[in-house]
């Protein structure tokens, strides 16, 4: 998925997006979170406390891990979940320091105000629009000069923008692998954008993570991977068997059976098994970057005797570990990769460890995906 | 669940809300509504043909059911399964048409302002509140005399004017079954109100909704049931194999065991063993009828040689049918109960008969549950 790097300080300015007609389509997500807020029954991130959850770490072990999964999983208290998808969901109050980035017409991303500044001397490239009737809330849009038109010109163009600000390090960590820029998962692609920078312009970005099971003697049991230490984002961190971002120019399943091969030593012939079962979805702004991410979700239930092999060097190790004891890791600490513990919460769901009667369980359910998971 | 029964004329006339603090709790819901309508990449409904499906009927058979399966399930074709969604969730843009019902300063349902008017003779039981500072823009609320602090005064209270609508005619199907008067689902129940005049009130209504599947030679079957024909409502419609309203006092859990026993005469020991999978959500606005419901989901796995017996007269017979087949009844026709259509979706993402692939996967799968699904 997008780069966890965000490294630029930055001040805070709260502003309201314009009422121009195109930046009004920023409003149905300010509007689906006050819905949310006003709706939603508990709010349990309210009660949350630091002292219950273990701090963010890739210095652990995997003794550390099973050590906290061994603590009886109590599937009544949700509040352990509820802080990691806050987790994934920070600074929505942070909506108003970005304005939309529009390609014919449409809002395909969201940069924040200061970062464009970096962006307005590439003015062959990019194009400012100020607009409103509202002096004190012109906030306008960013787009691409009209000369743009096809979409590997934008590409080309906007790629050495990008090339630029790289070496510059306003844009760390590179990956060389582009992503589809486009206002939702079904609609045309625009252009294509590098991987990192894909957060700094707000675009969409999707993913495919896979939850590997086993069933023996009746316990569900869940393949964990732990990232190498050399991984550029969240090294160290727990992640599912298998989970890639969707790179442009690949199906969902195309990129899963791929990703099962790199990632888990996967043959064709088990990876078609897996099982396509819906999709989670967060908003998260970190000071210039925002991300609006949609994973698609699989289960694969893997022979008792398959063993995972890592392909790619991405991976330092697996274990197979009851779901019950994955589940109090979620809820205790931050070993896991952010999004991932969305993934799982949604397993969690599905395969009956977290039941209606838990005070909140509608709430959380709603909250695994946004009103933007189109 | 909620009665099918809505059957007074009436004439339609728009309106805003009011802006008054509390009728400002309604607003969410239109937010919602609005988000939803911007954010949607495919408006799937208008591309509706009634060509498409067969029209409600209760007059069919299993041949009939078994006859239209047969065609080629296309996954790739979402039309019909966006139009049994819709189905469920009509008259949003008569919101306006109903003002809130309040309890304890919180909203709990929606009444229709002509509907009112049969509660104003009432005025011992029923208080209506005129308020806001735009003079065409006075909805006012409807509340309950101050007098009536204690839930079980509520309760008994306005169940002597539902027997008084009901002998009318006003309020017909009349169950004496008490549905539990809350603003969310964990929230505390301020009364209890007959089932039948739920929808009348536009209380929030909960059920649990059984998929009981069986496994054979890799294919999933579902058990469907066909409703009895001298049920009050939708007699002779397909149904799940279990499902049932929740009513006052009882667990989601234990309420599904019970109607395990009386709906398919399923043991306990093997009720048990089903899984609760998430939830699905719908606002059905019917003429003066206001649907707020959700239905939490579960999967049973049975055992192959297991066949359902019906305890309580209530279903006419059952019938193990391949999950695809079930999926293209669903697209084809309306011969399955509105509801149980999205539940019967939902158990179709889960189990891959949906995928990503498909153009509308994302829209279709945020649709089953709406943000008033708490």
């Amino acid at each position: 998925m997008a780069s966890g790097f965000c490294s630029l300080a930055l001040t805070v300015t709260t502003s309201l997006f314009s009422s121009h007609a195109i930046t009004r389509r920023v409003l149905p997500i300010l509007r689906w979170r006050s819905s949310s807020m006003s709706l939603s029954p508990l709010r349990h991130s309210r009660a949350l406390s630091a002292a219950t959850t273990v701090p963010i770490s890739s210095s652990f072990t995997w003794d550390d891990v099973i050590e906290t999964g061994r603590a009886e999983y109590n599937s009544s208290d949700l509040t352990g979940f509820f802080e990691k998808i806050n987790r994934c969901n920070r600074g929505s109050e942070k909506l108003g320091e970005f304005i939309p980035f529009v390609i014919e017409e449409q809002i395909v991303g969201y940069i924040h105000k200061r970062f464009t500044e970096y962006l307005r001397e590439f003015h062959d490239i990019f194009t400012f629009s100020q607009n409103g009737s509202c002096p004190d809330r012109v906030d306008g849009y960013v787009t691409l000069n009209l000369m743009l038109q096809k979409p590997e010109d934008r590409t080309r163009a906007v790629a050495d923008v990008i090339k630029i600000l790289g070496d510059k390090g306003i844009i760390p960590g590179i990956r060389n692998e582009l992503y589809p820029v486009k206002p939702s998962f079904n609609a045309p692609v625009f252009f294509s954008l590098e991987r990192a920078a894909a957060p700094y312009f707000g675009i969409k970005g999707y993913g495919v993570h896979m939850n590997g099971y086993v069933e023996r003697d009746g316990q569900k049991l869940l393949w964990i991977g732990k990232r190498s230490l050399s991984k550029s984002t969240y090294p160290g961190m727990l992640d599912h068997l298998v989970a890639g971002g969707l790179p442009h120019g690949i199906s969902c399943g195309g990129n899963l059976v791929k990703e099962c091969e790199e990632e888990a030593g996967i043959s064709r012939a088990i990876a078609d098994r897996a099982i396509a079962v819906g999709a989670v979805s967060y908003l998260d702004i970190d000071q210039y970057c925002f991300k609006r991410d949609v994973l698609f979700c699989y289960d694969l239930e893997l022979p008792e005797d398959f063993v995972p092999k890592n392909q790619d060097g991405e991976v330092e190790s697996f274990k197979l570990i009851p779901v019950a004891q994955v589940a109090s890791v979620i809820k205790k600490t931050s070993f896991f990769k952010a999004n991932c513990s969305l993934v799982i919460i949604d397993f969690l769901f599905r395969h009956g460890f977290i039941r209606p009667e838990s005070s909140g369980y509608l709430d959380l359910y709603q909250r695994l995906r946004n009103r933007d998971c189109s």
